[in-house]
């Protein structure tokens, strides 16, 4: 029984990022302004980010040419495979069929260069020089730190000084690829020197090191900001995944019943998912979608829709989204690519329309999960990833009792080999499951801006 | 400028091995038993091997076919991508051209589930309930507890204790794919016990671990032993990376100048170079082919091509290699894979037959060739691919001064995520090089057994 692979010749690969909102029925309400509360113009985010990107983030066209330069760079590890996970459907005995996409197979091991090079490739045409960033488990950073090699552009990563401080081999890949680390909070900023001052022993968080990276932005003429997840660009530049699995799903003769996709930020789940979502919302094929996020950073099922600032300083525009608040800080689980407050306006507007349903995992399903896929098809996925995992196992075990055949796309963002120090932990029995009461959650919330 | 890929379908993949024992103008003497020094039958290697790999050791047949079923795991990953490194030629300013060959897009990071999903095919096919292995850094091991999760089969890996401690993510891989790793020396094994006795604090080394692997699989009935490099059949798998670059050359319209691989047992080395030198013992086409090993474990610049033992305890069988002694332990170079005291016995044959140019190179120039590399080209090479890399690169710098534009060919036999800790080291500047005299290299030969 052999895992079955589906692969495109680059011929294949698309030309245009698909842009969900030319179908959506409506769009998620305008950014604000972080001072003012007041809607956000493209001249207001012009000291963040280049043009093209801020009219991408505008755009209701259903089709955004990849520009070329940009696909030359995709293709050394574009067009990813497509798996059929036969010897794990054996392993679970489930009628259904389960595929997955497999992100991993890029340099950093992610998803996320696919909006890393969009992003350093529109800088680069409009004269910037530097991007600066945050990142919390390095995913991200990494990513950008590649995409600056491949366009001679400097990057400069704020890294959640805890992540600094434990998982320096992320750290090292950003140097290696020539970047500037800098552990957050930092004395180079004055959000981080604020931050500092109250609290000196400060681990950071991501929505400190977002403030500081802004902020570092913002002061150069020749640098802009990057963001590796929740904008509307940064969801587009990812539905190359999905355009993909399209093609693919072709190949194989089917079409999915259920995709399932992790969610911290929103950017893998989406760009597997929106493709599909806009074929639905177009009436052409129906398709059920699942976002799995964890237990103990759950935006999605205990957050609430509102206007929130998207960084602790409040530096960065406000959007409205499923947030925890922007003051919250999850337990430090090792699936820390989701481990964000709130959630992509896109995500939470189309959760509200009915066209997303999201549920919550816990920590150890997960990793149970991921290791019962990693011995079945061979690929020990990264923590994040394996929430996906585990919702496609539940979808699976769902149809085994069901008795039915459904087929369940899964996206597997990324691979574990960065995250092996999760495996011993949790192998160790180390890890822990963790559960909000309606309390926390209520207080968590307390401090929402009162706008929108 | 972007980086070219050449990508084959699974319908162009090998179906057979390229077995280079028949086009070699003479064969590798015999190996020896390591008790009475005597040439071994195939029986004689029958607690160590199933008799298929014994068959395909001793073998003189041209094309060995691959089992179905090793295929169809194969095709998980396999064909691998061949590229056109264009930015790194511009980088380089060479009029060279350089392609890679890429085997780190392996569930385990590099080439060698090659041959371990090879032999535990075989293995189960004979009935074998768990094999017994060695591992140093930890890629072996890591591809053997894979390739057992792939056919059901239990795995005992004796890790080298100096890295059991310092690697423990490889230790975390093998455990995910549900393997059992001890430290090597250990309490399990006489071998191990005796050593322990006379060193308590023993770190231990490749030549420890492989005894103690070797006791283990001897003992028990069910049990057998598997190596990861050296040996003729674990060569014969891992020529598919070159049969399939012989197709990838013929689709870019090139064919290779010179062929450089690194060296440490062989077997990523032979994998490219022997299809290619094949044709050329066949006299079909010209090819140099350049070996790099490194400057701290010399054995095919600096050793003895003689009879040695394969491993400290002298259970292993004796072979005809270029040796620096089975007592010698080199310095703790980043490149664990290429720290071994011997050579396989075809590479050593065809070295001594003119067929292969071996050169050593200090680790400073393979680690500041893996940055320019994953600067140029996006993929951070592991430390062992990086002798391959800066042997590329002399190669490129050699045409530019010549004006020469040469095709070169390299293999990139895995990548560097697992090996973090070592471009750290190097871009704080801790690593040395090391280079030896004479003396120490005829000390380390002098213990030499005097058979053959």
């Amino acid at each position: 029984m052999a895992t079955v692979k589906y692969v495109l010749n680059e011929d294949q690969m698309p030309t245009a990022w698909y842009n969900v909102a030319a179908d959506m029925p409506s769009l998620p309400p305008p950014p604000l302004h972080p001072g003012t509360g007041q809607p956000l113009g493209p001249a207001d985010l012009a000291p963040l980010f280049p043009m093209a990107l801020i009219m991408q983030e505008v755009s209701t066209e259903r089709a955004i040419e990849i520009p070329e330069e940009v696909q030359q760079i995709y293709r050394q590890w574009r067009p990813t495979p497509l798996y059929r996970a036969r010897r794990l459907e054996q392993a679970l005995d489930t009628p259904a069929k389960i595929y997955y996409k497999y992100e991993g197979v890029s340099p950093a091991g992610s998803h996320k260069p696919n909006t890393a090079i969009a992003q350093a490739y529109y800088n680069k045409q409009e004269g910037v020089k530097r991007l600066v960033t945050e990142t919390g488990a390095g995913q991200w950073g990494s990513s950008l730190a590649l995409a600056g090699a491949m366009f001679g552009l400097e990057i400069e990563v704020y890294m959640v000084k805890v992540s600094y401080n434990q998982k320096p081999y992320r750290r090292a890949l950003m140097e290696a690829y020539g970047a500037r680390v800098v552990a957050s909070p930092s004395t180079e900023t004055a959000a981080g020197r604020a931050i500092l001052a109250e609290h000196p022993d400060s681990t950071g968080s991501l929505g400190i090191a977002i403030s500081e990276a802004v902020e570092m932005a913002v002061q150069r003429e020749d640098t802009k900001y990057a963001l590796g997840s929740v904008l509307n660009h940064v969801l587009l530049h990812q539905t190359v995944i999905g355009l993909e699995c399209l093609t693919q799903m072709e190949m194989a003769g089917d079409y999915p019943d259920v995709i399932v996709g992790c969610t911290g930020g929103g950017s893998n789940f989406s760009g597997i998912a929106f493709p599909f979502i806009g074929a639905k919302l177009r009436g052409e094929r129906d398709v059920r979608v699942v976002a799995v996020e964890p237990a103990a950073c759950p935006s999605l099922t205990k957050g609430k829709l509102a206007y929130d600032y998207g960084d602790t300083a409040h530096l960065a525009p406000m959007v409205r989204m499923h947030t925890l608040g922007s003051t919250f800080v999850p337990p430090g689980i090792h699936a820390g690519g989701l481990r964000y407050h709130g959630m992509a306006p896109l995500v939470s507007h189309l959760t509200e329309l009915g066209e997303i349903q999201p549920i919550a995992t816990q920590q150890l399903e997960t990793f149970a999960a991921g290791l019962q896929f990693a011995r079945a098809e061979g690929i020990l996925p990264a923590p994040e990833a394996n929430h996906a995992v585990a919702g496609a196992i539940r979808e699976a075990l769902r149809c085994k009792e069901a008795g039915k055949s459904e087929v369940i796309l899964f996206n597997l963002c990324g691979h574990g080999h960065f995250d092996l120090q999760a495996y011993t932990d949790y192998q160790a029995g180390k890890l822990k499951d963790y559960e909000y009461s309606e309390e926390e959650v209520a207080m968590a919330l307390a401090g929402l801006p009162s706008v929108g």
